[in-house]
């Protein structure tokens, strides 16, 4: 049995402002690099003293700078810069791309091999602490051949270590620092030893990681150490009552009074822009789920809400379930690739292609964007916004800008009408800009989503 | 040589609406448990198949469901609720907070352990694939004394492995499917076809995780395979002029016209409310920071917003950086402890207490909150959010809704004034709401953050 929902629904412009784009292109796969078992020195929060881990030769296809992409026949996405200002933007890109590095922790992004027959044993992942507690290291032990002296050596970088409740006679050296020895004649003791060793970071960071490096005789192994600070849930109530609230976000030239019981009416400085009335619309979204309408949009006899609420509930990684406009049910696929640091990445938009079903759901496909009838799950789609820069014609560019952080659906069967269109000349002016106006886009993507070229 | 920097100013209530709290109390130290190397049931995506993983056992501080935690003297946080309904509400918020789990991947949460003596290399971090591309799986190899035959055997699930170029007389079992089995008289091609093994994902998932056995003989090693869609970039440019914009969330109840160069005025419903204003406003910031401040404050001649941007500039994995109004460098921290799954979290608030200090910046130092003066990276607080729900009076709720998200520094000598107070009845009445609005308040908390008790 269902719960009885709360639902909003979301009308961003009485101007209306919407657009698709409709091209296709071919699919292309390729997989991705990463950077092996090195660490670059970069600006930021970091132990200065932390020294270059071992390479490894573990094959050709991985390497420190993801290779250059090709948009095939696509132009760059700087060609309507001026010259005179291409270097510049260019600098100034490259600044907040490797300040962009930095807070995505790419230079903790390394690739860790188990070397064969050690005789360590030790946590692979999963061993998280929070910034500056002292905590327990799980899973150290030594396992060998019997020996006169057993002797382990564990170092660390941006923490201390330290051995609890270390009795007589056990030895000890390095407690509270960043090297740490312990030595036993006995292999049951040094491992009850090993039980007690602990972790505390010195550096305050809510996500971060350290690398402990763990030897014994000729052999030396790494494990990583996730520093994280631990997020407080956000949960929405849904309710018990049916609870529906109109938005509207409203930037008309001339903008009337609007009232009613559950309408919420805000009136924006004029023409200030579509994406800017959609996050507008959303930043004051109180409920679990919104549901994306455009102003001229018309509910049909057929329009059921409850039976996108109910795969969001069944799904809950799911975060948006688009439906279908007038028989249009638009949606498509994004190829991204990362391309390298200097020339940016590339984009490539595939219509009418999806990923994959949703297992259990006939009808439903994954999807990276779909048409402006969905049902939205607040907190996610927030994270992602909607750009305020783009005033008059939009729509992928919420989704690119979501890409690897929302999770979407299409399904089919999912309608709402669409009014018949009359254009006045005035709102053609604004719904048809001039050329400028997709030209300084491309320029803003260029920059934004560091981008080498795009194609739709 | 700064780049010279766009700012924009945020004013957002005129009803200005503003709260500071004071209590104190003593801090507590705790660690976190997580769940080790078990697999526990839940809906969501999943491929149905998967078996339990083995359990290891490692000590006692580890167990599948966190401690119940305590606040020491504060009351429960559900207090407020009628009896009547407090069942109802404790049921729905278990289900969101289930939902909750699935979303922030806690089923792969698990700890895993490299057995030592083991003759197997392999990846124990960072290998990463993206959803459904076949991908090479880097450093596998055996390492082992001669043996007649060598067989080692790879079992995934939820995905699909193969070998490349597999050549005549080359034993590869299990070609495109979940289980593979490589056989060799002759260890080096044995490693040769070890090298070629690619892994695709058969699940589509932007953000999941798979797990990978591999064997030989009697030896059996886990690693984990991460199944990500990368993200695009999201970039700010922040030009070359200053440029300044105010932009005002006014929910007066009678709005007057506001008019200027760089004002952007956005009238709401009357007294909709004072985070409901915020999260407006920075809803339309279309520059990389936005200064925060209030409509009662008052610029002084030493105030220095640049000051700000430096360290912001500086460091660029800060997300807040507070100064001081008229001599309140109000600052806090939050200690938060997760609690079970079925009481919920406990907060507790510490006044003026911070972290650490910011390397390299006399007079700064990491905390959880600061005082309504403040500089915002807009992504970062934008993806937190201003809870809407909350109309009269709040102030760390957005902090603890950040917590682990935002990292929050409170620096020295950064001034601003305040006006003089002088109150109307009409505002009084809103700046100082009836007890109800607080108990309801409490009763947000205890569903929305999943909270057993807080206090400040």
């Amino acid at each position: 049995m269902h719960p009885v929902f709360k639902i909003v629904f979301g009308i961003v412009l009485l101007t209306g402002l919407l657009t698709f784009f409709y091209f296709d292109w071919e699919f292309l796969s390729k997989t991705s690099a990463q950077s092996v078992l090195s660490f670059s020195s970069s600006q930021g929060l970091k132990d200065k003293e932390i020294p270059d881990f071992p390479k490894i030769n573990i094959g050709p296809f991985h390497n420190e700078n993801p290779m250059p992409c090709t948009c095939q026949e696509a132009d760059p996405a700087n060609r309507y810069v001026p010259k005179d200002e291409l270097d510049d933007l260019q600098n100034r890109r490259a600044e907040e791309f490797r300040q962009h590095q930095i807070r995505t922790g790419k230079e903790n992004d390394v690739l860790i091999l188990a070397p064969a027959n050690t005789p360590l044993q030790y946590p692979i992942r999963g061993f998280r602490v929070t910034p500056m507690s002292k905590t327990l290291i799980p899973g150290l032990a030594l396992q060998t051949r019997s020996r006169a002296v057993y002797k382990v050596s564990l170092r660390v970088q941006k923490g201390l270590l330290s051995v609890l409740d270390v009795q007589e006679g056990e030895q000890v050296d390095g407690q509270n620092e960043k090297n740490l020895s312990i030595s036993s004649s006995n292999l049951q003791q040094l491992n009850g030893l090993l039980n007690r060793v602990t972790y505390t970071s010195t550096v305050y960071h809510i996500k971060t990681q350290d690398l402990a490096y763990f030897s014994f005789e000729n052999h030396e192994v790494l494990f990583p150490i996730e520093i994280r600070r631990q997020s407080v849930p956000v949960l929405f109530d849904m309710g018990k009552d049916v609870n529906s609230q109109i938005i509207i976000a409203d930037d008309s030239l001339n903008p009337e009074k609007v009232v009613g019981d559950n309408i919420e009416h805000y009136v924006m400085p004029p023409a200030q822009g579509w994406f800017a009335g959609r996050n507008l619309a959303v930043s004051q979204v109180t409920t679990k789920y919104f549901l994306w309408v455009d102003d001229d949009f018309v509910f049909l006899n057929e329009t059921r809400i409850e039976s996108f609420v109910n795969i969001m509930e069944a799904v809950p990684e799911l975060d948006v379930v688009g439906g279908e406009v007038q028989g249009d049910q638009f949606f498509f696929k994004l190829e991204y690739e990362e391309g390298s640091s200097e020339e940016g990445g590339c984009i490539t938009r595939f219509k009418h292609n999806h990923h994959a079903p949703l297992p259990g759901f006939d009808g439903c496909f994954f999807v990276d964007g779909v048409v402006n009838y969905f049902l939205g799950r607040t907190d996610a789609v927030r994270r992602v916004g909607f750009d305020p820069f783009l005033k008059r014609v939009a729509h992928t560019e919420f989704f690119l800008d979501g890409l690897g952080d929302l999770l979407v659906v299409t399904c089919n069967g999912h309608r709402i009408g669409h009014q018949k269109h009359s254009h006045t000349n005035k709102y053609h002016s604004f719904r048809h800009p001039p050329e400028s106006d997709s030209q300084n886009k491309m320029t803003h993507h260029f920059f934004k989503n560091h981008l080498k070229c795009m194609q739709y």
